[in-house]
């Protein structure tokens, strides 16, 4: 088999070690995902990405369906040789951004019709064609088409959606028998229900009913209080199976990384070290540090001087702060660097620390170095 | 003595091989130094240009008298230390860049009023004025101070803006002499003179009367004809003394290179590969390529078969139009690795060639095959 998900071993909190083998080699869980929307993580190269240790990146099925198309990139020979990246890909459905279009989106019970945000013309996304467009990319982790409402939804409209994603999640099953290669992908299906917590039991014992390789958790911390979306996460994953991966999208803050694991979260993925990069937001274990900071003009001292990453073995705040001002391209490839280096970091240390039976105690650890801000 | 130029070999044509010991390492010559404008070459690690073998960078005086300001930087321990890169830099005087302001500045016999292009700060360099920063930077090639013309002024401009230039490479040499430390800094007179070779004729011989222990050629390859450049350089060098580097400032296209080479010169830098590969604009072995070009848009070729560089190696042309259509930060880092790799390349081989007495073979084949674009 060209997938196959084992749990070496279960922390007493609930956390769970892992490795999930692909046709493109090994994860090991549980994992970050850096995000790579336009198959490229944004101000690094592939061969930085394998320097700092990056197992899988998750690609975007809305960026590369509109630049440069499903089709070219399948002529290419798929994601993997396109890009260069020849590990792991997971892709989303592309629903996410879909939805985020609000006025440029029309949804019905077949799909959603919107309008590219780059040339204003007109598409249509439904599950079949989610998978198509991700089995032309050949991501070696395709996730179905799933409503996402926003955060401030009321139970109805948030049950419809969590029906309307049951629905999609079928029917993307069906396509992908008739179509997909489940020696090539594997296929994860979404739990949805907002915050509340029996439609979430709901959606989740649906989704199992359907009998996926993996099932993801959608539209969590998007706003809601963090011990909600602990409590939700413990809740579905309570109602997944073991034996399968668990994938809590889009989340998160490098404090809170390590909760969402002690309920059972072997994947995650989050834009926060790759976009707050960018805008010189760096994250370190003393708190996060705004590197415009005038206090750093003169700072000879690394991002943090307990990381091992390629810009604090090399590179000073002064030096950093001169190119963020700048606007300098490198500035933003080095605080990438950093950042991402900085969530595989806590990723492996989480690791360690369920393999040592001590995930709790990393939490706690966590949680006290992590919430004050260097900068504040 | 930290700083020694020997010339190992000369070929029929004038070409020298050589080498420059600095306090940061030996640089081979001819040497092609890419534009580090800010203290970072755009868009490359510092770890990147060392893997490509670039063994002296060019940083501007002028940008970095502004930002982050000459203080801060020596404050850090000088530029190298500043912008972790340990190898040989050369500094411009500022000068190019604030005569290149128009209207944003001033000349008199003590220097240039000028405005800032960032705020609109009022600032005054002097060839005092602009030792003073380049000592504080402590590159290991300083340039004093030198009034460009534009290529279009009348032999009666040039004629005083190189007289200006000579008085202030007087006044450079003295505060050099009481200010600078030439262990640590070697500083280079700049021969101007315009398209006028009586005048360059004349600006050389003053300048070397006044004993520099380099000598640059400013000016020139801003319009002219390439041969008029061509016989200005060998009518320039023809005065200079053989013993000393023979910098020629601010070029030039590839296929132009060796013929300067060819005519004794030893160091160069250019805007073109790093600039070039931000817009798109990409050196190949059989001439310049246009990677927005929808015919690269499925083309799985690396931009040059021939090519070695980190870029060729991995990637193709039609991930790279899409990063460069998609605006991705990769793509400017891979393309600017491929063009500074490019220009490096050629320039060892050129050494090579020298090596073997066959330099003037070299710029026919280098003729021959560059000036065709493989996008026209």
């Amino acid at each position: 088999m060209p997938f196959r998900f084992e749990v070496l071993h279960t922390d007493p909190s609930g956390a769970r070690l892992g490795r999930l083998e692909t046709p493109h080699g090994v994860i090991e869980t549980p994992a970050f995902m850096p995000v790579g929307t336009l198959g490229t993580v944004k101000g690094l190269t592939q061969e930085s990405l394998e320097a700092i240790g990056a197992q899988i990146i998750l690609a975007n099925t809305y960026h590369l369906f509109l630049r440069p198309g499903a089709e070219l990139i399948r002529e290419m020979g798929g994601l993997h040789k396109f890009m260069s990246w020849p590990h792991p890909i997971l892709t989303d459905s592309g629903g996410y951004q879909v939805f985020s279009l609000a006025a440029l989106r029309k949804v019905t019970d077949d799909g959603v019709a919107f309008r590219s945000h780059i040339d204003g013309s007109s598409h249509f996304l439904s599950p079949e064609k989610a998978l198509e467009v991700q089995i032309a990319l050949g991501s070696d982790v395709v996730m179905v088409l799933d409503e996402c409402v926003e955060s401030s939804s009321d139970k109805a409209r948030t049950a419809a959606a969590a029906a309307r994603t049951l629905a999609w999640a079928k029917r993307s099953l069906a396509y992908f028998g008739a179509h997909g290669d489940s020696q090539r992908q594997m296929i994860f299906g979404i739990v949805q229900g907002g915050a509340h917590r029996e439609l979430r039991r709901e959606c989740a014992d649906q989704m199992v009913a359907l009998d996926f390789p993996g099932y993801a958790i959608g539209g969590l911390a998007v706003g809601e209080p963090h011990e909600t979306a602990c409590e939700i996460t413990e809740e579905v994953v309570s109602r997944l199976p073991a034996d399968n991966p668990h994938y809590l999208m889009g989340v998160g803050r490098p404090e809170q990384i390590a909760d969402y694991v002690a309920r059972g979260i072997d994947m995650m993925d989050c834009v926060l070290p790759t976009r707050g990069a960018r805008h010189g937001c760096l994250f370190t274990w003393h708190g996060r540090m705004l590197i415009r900071n005038a206090r750093y003009a003169n700072d000879p001292r690394p991002i943090d001087p307990e990381c091992a990453c390629p810009t604090c073995r090399r590179y000073s705040r002064a030096y950093l702060r001169h190119l963020f001002l700048s606007r300098e391209i490198l500035g933003a490839t080095l605080n990438t660097l950093h950042n991402v280096y900085f969530y595989l970091d806590i990723m492996a240390k989480i690791r360690n620390s369920i393999g040592f039976g001590n995930l709790l105690g990393f939490c706690s650890e966590l949680q006290a170095r992590l919430v004050t801000s260097v900068s504040d």
